[in-house]
């Protein structure tokens, strides 16, 4: 294949007519595939279908201490479930609060009370003229979207292979108190599957950032999501590099089942220092009197331990792997050597990131909902939605069938192709 | 039986001492009990056992218009239950949203959103120098710690059997625009067991505060908590009520099902206007993906409607009533005359709320740890935590036993008496 940069107006414009032709051909095959969040497909939630029998009438509802779970109590969640998502993530179960079934509200939760209360005696956020997150991009968009929610100005940090630009983020918690905080999907990154490096990791845990109430918002949402069984990304546990580094209260880390069991009925935990969990746990006891404990009973009682949810994991990667597979062999197949396109090909995690000709993101993915398939859009990947360079785009292959995210994906590579002659039909047109 | 107060200062001496004898001997038979909290006792949860078989992996998990409760969506609850929380509380599916497990963090999360965004438009809470909330008392503690927690003054409003003192609450909310918000527990309130009557509650949906942004937080917590099966009090709907007064904003109400399936595993619900639903969703986007669905799902297979919720808090009341006799027979049989403390005797709810004589409580729920029964901290019915009379004293029948529970009450009377009887001897002193 010939780059497209490479052919002349004339051939693009043949390519565009054909391309327009396949197109409207597409568009008639009403097409109705949703590729636009990290959302279980149903043959994964079939897998732990039968989570539904661990816990009936004859289970004892006891904690291995003895607290019956249907009851008020427990704030901070049962033992064993402290220890089963601290196994997850690496860190000692008392470095683990155990909450609801979703770790975005645990971390709403902890802007929330820096806002209203300030982090270990700080000035709460909403007294201060300004406030700033560092925000690697592209990212989680619902990350952005709680500080933009709170008027926390986001400033973008850009993203390596090997994570976000570390030089930057340590010049600038150096140098302004005004920051805050920083989002991390620090293994299989969201959207791009990177996983920090060694190097990466320890240099957070020795920031020094200028302000006291500046954390780390570790949200670990892929520890135990990789692809292949050969090869796993390997974290650094940043909890105890933080503690290593003399900088102990440094990290918020976030983690949740609900891309291992249900996506909407998992359980979420927060793991910190004791002397930032005991702060969590002041404004939690106003807040609540306890969790589902139920449900943390259902989850230990169900996986076991670390070794039930790896082989759990297992399992599901060979439901949604073959839906990677089919996105890349796609990509492989209609964009290889085009040039107009570079996209990632993680080992784990639950997206594809699209790099598209500069100007072109929010163009594809028009096209592709105007032909029936519905993407994550343009720009949410970045900070108030903008993507200075209306390039990345965020594959989402979880969802559809590896059929028809086949389909997907070459409604996908088309639309790709025929925005992207457009592009470059459009700048003939500026040079002519 | 001789009123306390007609007592010669040689015939409390005496009595002091008979006192005295009989605590030490209670004090030495090591009682454990505890009455503090309104804590549903194991046969009341054994009662809903069966509700773990509810849901199991033949299951049909989809939602009766089709959508998988185990993923992720339906943000503001699943149609069902939305249906059967407002049965609970007599307004249309349409004005529920169905959230977590508890009720106490959607009202946490009302005054925190307020604080930090302000109440539709209006200026966000933390940037006014001074918030204030009415509390009627003796109230719920959680309410008063809610406020507390975020720097709101609390201001008393004296209770009636009829409901808080709505003279005061008109006039006040009607001059001062610094106050915005009430707590109220309308049915079987708590601690004294009280309903507000019909021309309270339509006072209350006439208000006409100052502040735009004012609400009432009807904390409708025992609405289908009837103790006896001849008599439950009539709660007229307040959200119908305050539409048709023209102030169909007016009033947040809250609901759910910790005190009738598990108080820990249970289902939360609020009851708005669509204008205070809409601005709740738009906070709830940035905070969650969605609520546990599956445990959603599990209280509408199970119960089905209201009658079946109904039926089952029949069951649940022959548990609970056993242990109010209980108590209202040792207070009856060992204090009634005596002139040293009443006690409310409701149709409803969770507690009894007692009132010894003045500057009494404490020394009272003090005596009464010595001896091991714990009753709530006395004053924690007041905001603050102080009793200005030092009188209240919450007592929760529902986690004894009825036979402890009779164990308990009896400590109870006894240390009523000796601190009566030392308190009266003290005025003596001070006569003398």
């Amino acid at each position: 294949m010939k780059a497209y940069q490479e052919l002349s107006k004339k051939e693009l414009l043949l390519l565009k007519a054909e391309l327009e032709d396949a197109y409207k051909e597409a568009k008639g095959r009403g097409l109705k595939l949703d590729m636009s969040r990290g959302k279980p497909g149903a043959s994964q939630l079939d897998l732990v279908e039968d989570m539904m029998d661990t816990l009936n009438s004859a289970s004892d509802m006891r904690t291995e201490d003895g607290i019956d779970v249907r009851n008020y109590g427990l704030m901070d969640g049962i033992p064993e479930a402290k220890r089963l998502m601290g196994e997850m993530i690496g860190v000692p179960a008392e470095n683990v609060i155990v909450c609801g079934n979703a770790s975005l509200s645990i971390m709403y939760d902890s802007i929330s009370r820096s806002v209203t209360h300030g982090v270990m005696g700080s000035t709460p956020w909403c007294k201060l003229d300004k406030v700033k997150f560092l925000c690697p991009a592209p990212g989680y968009d619902r990350h952005f979207a709680i500080t933009r929610h709170f008027g926390i100005e986001m400033i973008t940090v850009p993203m390596t292979p090997q994570g976000p630009d570390m030089d930057m983020i340590e010049k600038m918690t150096a140098e302004d108190a005004s920051i805050k905080g920083i989002w991390c999907v620090p293994k299989y990154s969201n959207p791009q599957g990177y996983t920090y490096s060694r190097e990466t990791v320890e240099r957070f845990a020795r920031l020094k950032p200028a302000a006291r109430d500046f954390r780390i918002y570790w949200d670990n949402a892929y520890a135990v999501h990789p692809l292949y069984e050969d090869r796993d990304d390997y974290l650094p546990e940043i909890l105890g590099l933080c503690e290593a580094a003399g900088n102990p209260d440094l990290v918020y880390e976030f983690c949740s089942t609900s891309k291992i069991s249900f996506a909407g009925a998992g359980i979420a935990a927060v793991a910190a220092s004791k002397a930032n969990l005991d702060e969590i746990r002041k404004s939690m006891t106003i807040q609540t009197i306890g969790y589902d404990k139920v449900n943390q009973l259902r989850h230990v009682r169900y996986f076991k331990d670390i070794n039930g949810i790896r082989e759990h994991m297992r399992q599901q990667a060979q439901q949604v792997r073959p839906k990677f597979q089919a996105v890349l062999g796609v990509l492989e197949r209609e964009l290889a050597g085009l040039e107009i396109g570079q996209w990632t090909n993680p080992n784990g995690g639950y997206f594809i990131s699209f790099d598209a000709l500069e100007g072109c993101a929010k163009a594809i993915v028009a096209r592709c909902k105007e032909a029936g398939v519905v993407l994550t859009g343009a720009g949410a990947t970045f900070p108030y939605g903008v993507d200075p360079r209306d390039s990345n785009i965020r594959i989402a292959p979880s969802f559809p069938t590896p059929e028809e995210m086949t389909m997907a994906a070459e409604l996908f590579a088309l639309c790709v192709k025929l925005v992207s002659v457009e592009k470059l039909l459009e700048k003939c047109a500026n040079a002519a």
